[in-house]
């Protein structure tokens, strides 16, 4: 039973991880740090991390970035795993708790979803077995408000998928204005707008007579609640040491 | 009982199309006509059509456009109706059809597809629906060696799609070098290549926590045949004039 | 400009409601009705409908079933159209709103998601063209606490698939426990669970190498309020009567 | 470069193979071998085996199962790897092989398509990860001709998954009947049959708003031709031994 510190457990999130916590027997809240302690929880909150001296064996932080010397400090004092979920990390604060990885173990990925996670290390799987006989494509689709196109999530996996391939990949964005038969190097990106769709990505191997598909669609930013729950489980035995989404799904 | 008389029956589609109306009990093929005379088929094979005077409803030609004008003229010495299923006519042949089709029936579609041309008329009713509160994207797969893209049949959608819009709407291939959010007037078209798909489309209706989508997937040629029989049992009672597989739905 | 009272305008799918309009040029709110008028709107809410005489063209209610005398009392006397946009009417009440459609114009439909009464109407025209030729199965995909399987919405597509086809079709739930091909007239109807998914229905169509595929995914219940919208602007200008979805979609 | 004989070059699927090793410059075939030599091939034909004795690393065996003997003779003689690619084979026969296998190395897979065996190793991958997290659910599609339900394929993905969880899974085919929530211990096996549908294979991953799928699809026999080559080379350098897919794949 893993039993979890919540820091900012007040927060949209930090309820999300309240819900899911209390439905999994594997692990438990034993205390969340909040500075706003308006909400009642199952568990006792604390505006003070101070005052909390029981026993834990990991903290997540969905807090704030402005957070993070106050969170660190806590965990270097009791020697505790820490997962950094919070998003929008400076240079320099990431030098930061780098360098307090060298006494915690700390736990920080781009992406705290499990499954676009999951999906980067199966099509590098997939790349490794079809490369040469098969044709890679990702497909996106995101709302229609979004201004970066593609996503930097269809970008890393495009990347993943490069760095397997023994050649150098061709990104390929349009293809309306050439007339030429598709280069095996190239890796087709298409970023689909539209309504309020929160995130689909779709990694295609096209083959002869044969088409693989891998899927993921997140409905909700709930997915990296899931994420950050399994890393502390994953983390809460670990020695001190940078930690990320990869080295959790390569142990499986 | 629709009485076909196939031309260019002993051809690779005219074999398809004996085979499907093999297992039809809403038609049958009475003669076959074919320079080629060397298939055994379950109906007699005339090397020169006008050997052949029996009964018959309308006639399939699946032969070769420089077939045009024989065809033209034996259908209307007979007041047959015509389904022109080939591929490849020239604007003077297209005139001559036209022409033709003053003194007797003459079916001609740019795509034979059923399914196609489903899609077309389905998109079209949802456009009329659904403008205004929801974004449109085409996705289209095809294998590795087509050399246009977007396919033709991906451009007939949005153009079907254009027409019924109140508004004019702007085509969009790229996305990836410019920063800004969807316009509402845009529709997004991806050419996935990859493999031997043999061809894929889907139109795709995104609005608010919502998503239409309309999929089409041919696996082989054969689906021209099926939509040629579905026409010549629509043709067997028309009066002279042009139709087209809009015509067919439409009745619907 | 279509002028809407909202009635349970402080309720969740009211203040749906509220947002989409205020981003919709064609329509307004021009008066709010709820017990609770504790929230800010751009209109006046009124606790005593009677109070509000302005102008208006339609009411949605989107209450209580329990408000039902209420809205329809106050529609009648001020000769307005009313979308009953709630659930769970009893047969009781449903006779006494269609009592009332003999003075005033009432819309009531069993799903007010405008998509699904879409891939309905699609349904229908596709099976009409594809009858003979094609298979129809149905797969949806509800979360994991749902209990009724397959869900109402498959259920009715598969009714209107059926009312369609010249002969009776048999829907088909399971096929581990047979050794036997797929008879012609089945509708196999498949039920899908898991996770957190609010709702995908799909209908295939799959021929001869051809596969048709009509999909519906709703993320959120807010597709009501999309369903109800296009309804008010629907019935602004109808003689008194029974409407609902269908009536909407086959105007187009 | 494998140097690969192709036994049963002549038949369906020896002469895709030597279509697919021509595109490939990786392998190139030595020689064939086939009772039937009246197809021109680019490389020479034997209808008696022990004619040639020339160099090869590597044989692939389309022929038919009753060849079985000869081939196995053949192979321990030159001391050759051996591909049996046929399927249909006797428990007899599987005891010959497996015995053969001391001498000289034999694969020999169940489901020589790469895709289903890449489909069943990620499903693996994903079902240690998501356990517990995730409801899993399988959807093959088959034309309407099949009469078995579920297809042996989506039987050994869910055996694969089963193996892989922690506790027993419990397969279900049929919801309709019961009115209850779904066990999270259920995998559910849906069997979609219609038109010429090749097989489709789809594991879905159902979580908190998340949901991965994983998809495979056939359009033709074709890949099974491309498995045996990867197999071929794959196997050119290995020690006596019984290898299968899983090998192959668990290796990269």
């Amino acid at each position: 039973m893993t039993k979890i510190i919540m820091n900012g457990c007040n927060g949209k999130m930090g309820q999300v991880i309240t819900r899911l916590v209390s439905e999994d027997n594997e692990c438990e809240i034993v205390a969340g740090f909040d500075v706003n302690d308006s909400i009642e929880n199952t568990y006792p909150v604390f505006t003070n991390p101070d005052e909390f001296t029981g026993d834990a064996d990991v903290i997540i932080d969905f807090s704030h970035p402005s957070a993070l010397t106050t969170v660190l400090n806590y965990c270097k004092k009791r020697k505790l795993p820490v997962i950094l979920a919070t998003t929008g990390y400076t240079d320099e604060q990431k030098k930061e708790f780098t360098e307090a990885s060298k006494e915690i173990p700390v736990f920080f990925s781009a992406n705290m979803s499990l499954g676009i996670n999951l999906i980067i290390a199966l099509a590098k799987k997939a790349t490794k077995l079809l490369e040469g006989n098969f044709d890679i494509e990702i497909v996106e689709r995101h709302h229609n408000q979004k201004i970066d196109a593609p996503s930097g999530t269809a970008l890393a996996i495009a990347d993943a998928i490069d760095e397997t391939l023994s050649y150098p990949a061709e990104y390929v964005y349009d293809r309306h204005a050439v007339r030429r038969k598709r280069k095996p190097t190239e890796i087709g990106i298409h970023a689909v707008r539209g309504g309020t769709i929160v995130g689909d990505h779709e990694v295609i191997f096209a083959g002869t007579d044969e088409v693989i598909e891998l899927k993921h669609s997140a409905h909700s930013k709930e997915v990296f609640a899931v994420g950050a729950i399994k890393a502390a489980k994953f983390m809460s035995d670990k020695p001190a040491g940078m930690y990320n989404m990869n080295d959790l799904i390569s142990t499986l």
